[in-house]
């Protein structure tokens, strides 16, 4: 007998065993090794429950493969659950009928396929009536911002995704999809339901989607898809945080809090988007609500509240459509129902037209042309309450000729505001019921609600109260109101994760000038803490690793003074997955050949971040060099002065022309560029993607001096395809430059109060042409 | 008391005397006039007959507006049916709920709006489960062909058209359209069935579909039309006798006997073709089957028997479609199901990559350009016998990659053909049930049934039968044939309406030369009949007016002369709406400036249609002209000599470009043509519409000599746009022309055995640059 057949045996002893100890009709099967899972697996019948042994599993793909049945699936589950790690280069794939997975803790890798979580096998082996639950993932990332991957796809039908937390997606594509390809995936009624869909960084770029139903090629199919009572925490990936592209989806009582990105309608039709709570911050534009694209949606009972996202990120963004427009484009919007929302302190909540580019029309071919306006839509039995007086509660980037206007009543505390005639105006109060829930009362019940084709079908209120007997307006039944405690992380994402993270006391550490001592701090330090340099010269040869957040400073009000004399091309500050660093207060040199701070070139698996403020940079090769696939969500200089370096700050490598960019926001302010020769600022985004809507540049306040003298294009800073741009109040003296900036007035490029000596001029282009990606 | 007044009483009279003698619940309203009918439409309450006397209603609008219930609706019914008439100018209405029209017969008229029958008042006055039942519609045609109309439209929810006989439309606009625009109309569930939808002739260009179910600006939507138990008979308008447009149709149970054209799944997605009958004759190239683009649909069960169309017109064609195409183009095949088909003697039954285009990639937009193939479709489970073998039984205008195929099975008489390893042959039988239905038999009950995905929902055979426990493959399970009696008349249309036309034995009337003879016997004759005249000269002062089929001939052998003294630019003949003239054995002249042939200028309602044999013509400015917006199904010359005519036989006043032209097929043969200066043939289709598949140009055997010498554009026969050309075994002399014609190479258009003796050359150009009508 080999081992294996050893082995086996063993195995089918304990299976006995268990089966005979077990009082239930469940036979429990514990494992511990990648190979008695599989066997396991590979004999599961209907009932059997497959324990994961706690323990760190590595490099391994579960095809869990079987038939259970309704009243005995097959589970596979943590012997306890979040103690069973999945890791290093791993996935796990669904085929057949009534399979459950439980408690597992996806992390530490990322998978060898397009997949995390695949619910099926194969085309031919699909998923039915099968569950991910109380699972988690996190960070489990491709090494590559552009090596594609969906942490869970969808195959079949009337699986489901529940109870899990997922977060912190950085690489390109939706955390979650709905594959509808096959008559095998169709009417699938798919569940997601329960979720904690936590912090999805900025992806800086398109395709960075927390959850899509479909894609444009399976457009025209019915999907049936419930995605309900989930949370999305600060899903920040890009502008769509849900885009449902399939037919009948329904969109149910889910918590969008600080997501910056909106519900889109991206792709097919008769979508349902109802009871959903938005909770902006009032401060960040770049938390969305609903955008409408297509047919026949019917936005109901959702309740808005501080946003003020403008244009696509706006509480309801109508969306122009291209006529006829192909497939994978802009449908016009006909036949859409928005009624009895409740809007709260949002800001120009109802935009129409967004999207349109009639003005485009000589630098964009006729198919990309967005001048179809909605027709037959109907806004009706909404309720906008305004603390602060609002005066254009809509706004028209075309015109809504095509909407019908009915029963919405407003609270604008008198003030004046356009469109008066689509409004009933009326001095109702506002209920706090808890925290970010506000309820309108006291509503005229004079007011009837318009009811128009197929609003019988609107049968509850936010709360899943009854409509019946009732003439409320907006998405609360009068007097029906009670706390939803709709930020309770009790009710989302797996029950044994906590993914509040508790406060941390930053540890002070004190640096001095010994060698070495510098890189031993950093590496020993934990995220978080605050390295403080003695006064002195710290020379550096090697490139120090930032992999963590660290703030690295001078302890008095004295610079020290860190000097590289590392090889040629090396940076002083290697900046790792995760790395975020911010430099105060230090004199930082190199020999003219060296980088200051540059990312890793490839492997990135995470973003970087660096804030530089009250420092002195001199004498480098490039100031910060962003490699392709790399992001930063925000890198700061302030109060600082950059001379005498070849190039500054390079953020232009990423030239896919996806519409991908390296990073969210750069800021430059107060400061003094002097002799910093070409690439001053160097921040790159190619691609005609109208939905990719950043990144942002803000450079104010500073002084530029005698820098670009080597610029090839004869631009001083160059922000090509950069959709906000702000110049403000700087000083440009003695640049050789023919342009200090070349604008792109048709996006949200700005320049005010700047002086310009002997620097050539800043210049608007309205329209850019850009390369086509569609 | 004014009159209206003393009516009014009169009729509330009548109202009280009726209910109260009626023994049941229901109000019965005899009217018998517009006002009354109108009066006693306002004041219906559930369960009133509102009862029309027999007679003829002329220009009337009836607006049936009313609130009937599920047990006591609304009737509108005729005191008998069919003898009351809607004619003239007028219509009918329908709006609110449970209403019912029973027995009208609407003839020798027109609608003054878009529609004959409409299942709405306005846009928010909509039908809803409204029926019309047992009503006749025919030749309620506009009095010019470009002037749109539908004749049935269906708006709301649950409406039904059945048991109605609606034949003869000619003007543009499909017979019957479903209009999905607006929620009040989207999964309407409307019914049609048990209709007879009788002839309805070729229109000359697109827009003559049977039945249209929305169009592609709502293909978007969900429709759920059921179209089933109808006869559809010779309905030739086009290439479409149903274009299904949206989603969720079905299609079901129906007869296609003899229809020149498809049923298309044009637009929209997830359309169910079921248990249907194809019926050719085995001759007519035109009788199609089904033609697939899009997503998802289902065809099943259906009977293909006779059918020799190639391409569009194939028994199975399956569509290229565009690669990302614009809403009203051709979107891809994808996810279609082509399962338990029997075909009999039908020819190359199942083509693929029908459309394919790319050849014409120089002269079309990329937008224009099906090269997308079939994705993920699946044939199986079908039956095929063919009586002789037939060498190609699939043609792959693109390849059928994405198509997998399983489970089919053939008896091919042992003839050898290509792809056999996607069929599995066998020896089966084939049993006469009836006239046009053969069941295969004997088929090994080993060949195992392909089950894909979703196959199960196939639950029924043709017959309706259940496949429980069968492993039948094709239409029929094996054993369970009896007769379906497809032509039994009985089981369709009006109950009270004979469509058959009783055989009529024409008179044969003999004409003298006497002055207003020839004209007063053609007045006078039936259609059909057949004036002989007497040898000798008829001279002719006014056009002769020809409004029916009349044969007009020599009594003996000897040509009858007919020499026309008329005005300049009047025809000798005028050729009425359904005029349809056949001369034969005549010499026909005139002085040189007026038209042998022509028809109306304007009000042409109906086709006309001209056959010239052993006939000799001379001294005309044109032989034939045909105006704008006139149609003529069949032209046709032979054995005759034309000569000394300014013009020919123009058919080219049609210049809208929309894919009209003036008729269908054009025959010259055995002809001589001499000094015919230009036009001596002039036929012209414009407009890139690749699903407008017509007209047909035959020359053969003829001669022309001396012709064409002051053609501006240097062809002797003009054939631009025309689809169908053959130009064989003539003989062209002495043509001052630079060009005998300019043939489409990449359509139907052929020459061969032509003698060309000093007249230019036979040129044929690939492709043909042709204005874009979408």
């Amino acid at each position: 007998m080999n081992s294996i057949k050893f082995f086996r045996l063993v195995l089918i002893l304990c299976l006995v065993v268990l089966v005979s100890c077990d009082k239930s009709t469940n036979k429990e099967v514990l494992v511990s090794t990648k190979e008695t899972l599989f066997l396991a697996i590979s004999e599961a019948t209907p009932g059997t429950e497959i324990i994961l042994a706690n323990g760190s599993y590595k490099d391994v793909t579960i095809e869990f493969k079987g038939e259970g049945t309704k009243d005995a699936p097959i589970v596979l589950r943590a012997e306890t659950p979040g103690k069973v790690f999945i890791e290093g280069v791993s996935n796990l794939m669904l085929g057949g009928s009534y399979l459950v997975v439980d408690g597992l803790y996806f992390r530490n890798g990322y998978t060898p396929t397009k997949n995390v979580i695949a619910f099926r096998i194969s085309p031919e082996e699909v998923a039915t009536n099968c569950q991910v639950t109380n699972c988690v993932i996190v960070d489990f990332n491709q090494l590559s911002r552009d090596k594609d991957d969906l942490w869970v796809q969808f195959y079949g039908k009337h699986n489901s995704l529940d109870h899990c937390y997922i977060a912190g997606k950085t690489n390109r594509g939706p955390t979650v999809r709905v594959d509808l390809k096959g008559n095998q995936s169709i009417r699938n009624f798919h569940k997601i339901e329960y979720n904690h869909f936590g912090p999805r960084p900025r992806k800086g770029g398109a395709s960075g989607e927390t959850i899509q139903l479909g894609s444009s090629f399976t457009s025209m199919s019915p999907s049936n898809t419930l995605i309900a009572n989930n949370l999305f925490e600060e899903c920040n990936g890009e502008v769509e945080v849900i885009s449902s592209k399939t037919n009948f989806n329904i969109i149910r009582n889910n918590v969008f809090y600080k997501s910056e990105g909106s519900v889109v309608t991206r792709h097919g039709n008769y979508c349902t988007i109802d009871g959903n709570y938005f909770i902006g911050d009032g401060v960040n534009k770049n938390v969305g609500g609903i955008r409408i694209v297509n047919t026949g949606h019917w936005i109901v009972n959702n309740y808005f509240y501080n946003l003020i996202g403008e244009n696509f990120r706006s509480p309801l963004a109508v969306m122009n459509g291209i006529p006829k427009s192909p497939l994978n484009r802009y449908n016009q919007v006909t036949d859409v129902v928005v009624a009895y929302n409740t809007y709260v302190n949002c800001k120009s909540p109802w935009q129409f037209g967004v999207g349109t580019n009639i003005a485009q029309k000589d630098v964009l071919p006729l198919s990309e042309i967005r001048s179809a306006i909605a027709l037959r839509t109907e806004v009706a039995n909404n309720v906008i309450y305004n603390t602060a007086g609002d005066t254009h509660l809509i706004i028209e980037h075309d015109k809504a000729d095509g909407v019908k206007f009915k029963s919405n009543v407003i609270n604008n505390q008198g003030i004046d505001f356009k469109d008066k005639n689509r409004f009933i105006t009326s001095d109702f109060e506002l209920t706090k019921i808890s925290e970010n829930i506000f309820m309108p009362t006291g509503i005229s019940t004079e007011i009837e609600p318009y009811h128009g084709f197929g609003f019988e079908d609107i049968k509850t209120d936010l709360f899943g109260a009854s409509r019946e007997n009732s003439v409320s307006l907006g998405a609360m039944i009068a007097g029906q109101g009670k706390d939803p405690k709709i930020l309770d992380k009790k009710k989302y994402g797996a029950s044994w994760y906590d993914s509040e993270k508790p406060d941390y006391e930053a540890n002070i550490i004190e640096v001095t000038t010994l060698e070495g001592d510098l890189a031993a701090k950093i590496a020993a330090a934990n995220a978080g803490d605050i390295l403080e340099l003695n006064a002195g010269t710290y020379t550096i040869s090697t490139s120090l690793k930032i992999d963590k957040p660290l703030t690295i400073q001078s302890k008095g009000t004295e610079k020290a003074q860190i000097v590289f004399d590392g090889k040629e091309d090396l940076p002083v500050f290697e900046l790792n997955p995760y790395g975020i660093l911010t430099l105060k207060n230090i004199q930082l040199s190199g020999n003219g050949k060296q980088y200051a701070f540059a990312s890793l070139k490839e492997n990135m698996s995470n973003h970087f971040g660096l804030s530089v403020r009250d420092c002195e940079i001199s004498n480098f090769k490039y100031v910060l060099k962003a490699y392709k696939q790399t992001f930063a969500e925000e890198i700061t200089f302030a109060n600082s002065q950059i001379s005498n370096c070849e190039n500054g700050i390079e953020l232009s490598e990423e030239i896919n022309d996806k519409g991908d960019y390296s990073v969210e926001y750069l800021t430059v302010d107060n400061c003094k560029f002097k002799e910093v020769k070409s690439n001053v600022i160097d921040y790159y985004r190619g691609g005609y993607d109208e939905s990719t809507i950043g990144g942002n540049l803000k450079v104010s306040n500073s002084t530029f001096e005698k820098c670009g003298g080597k610029e090839e294009n004869g631009i001083l800073l160059n922000t090509r395809g950069i959709v906000n741009v702000a110049i403000e109040n700087n000083t440009f003296k003695n640049n050789k430059v023919k342009l200090v900036a070349l604008l792109w007035g048709a996006k949200n490029n700005t320049h005010s109060n700047n002086k310009l000596q002997n620097s050539g001029e800043i210049r608007v282009e309205e329209n850019l042409k850009m390369k086509l990606m569609y």
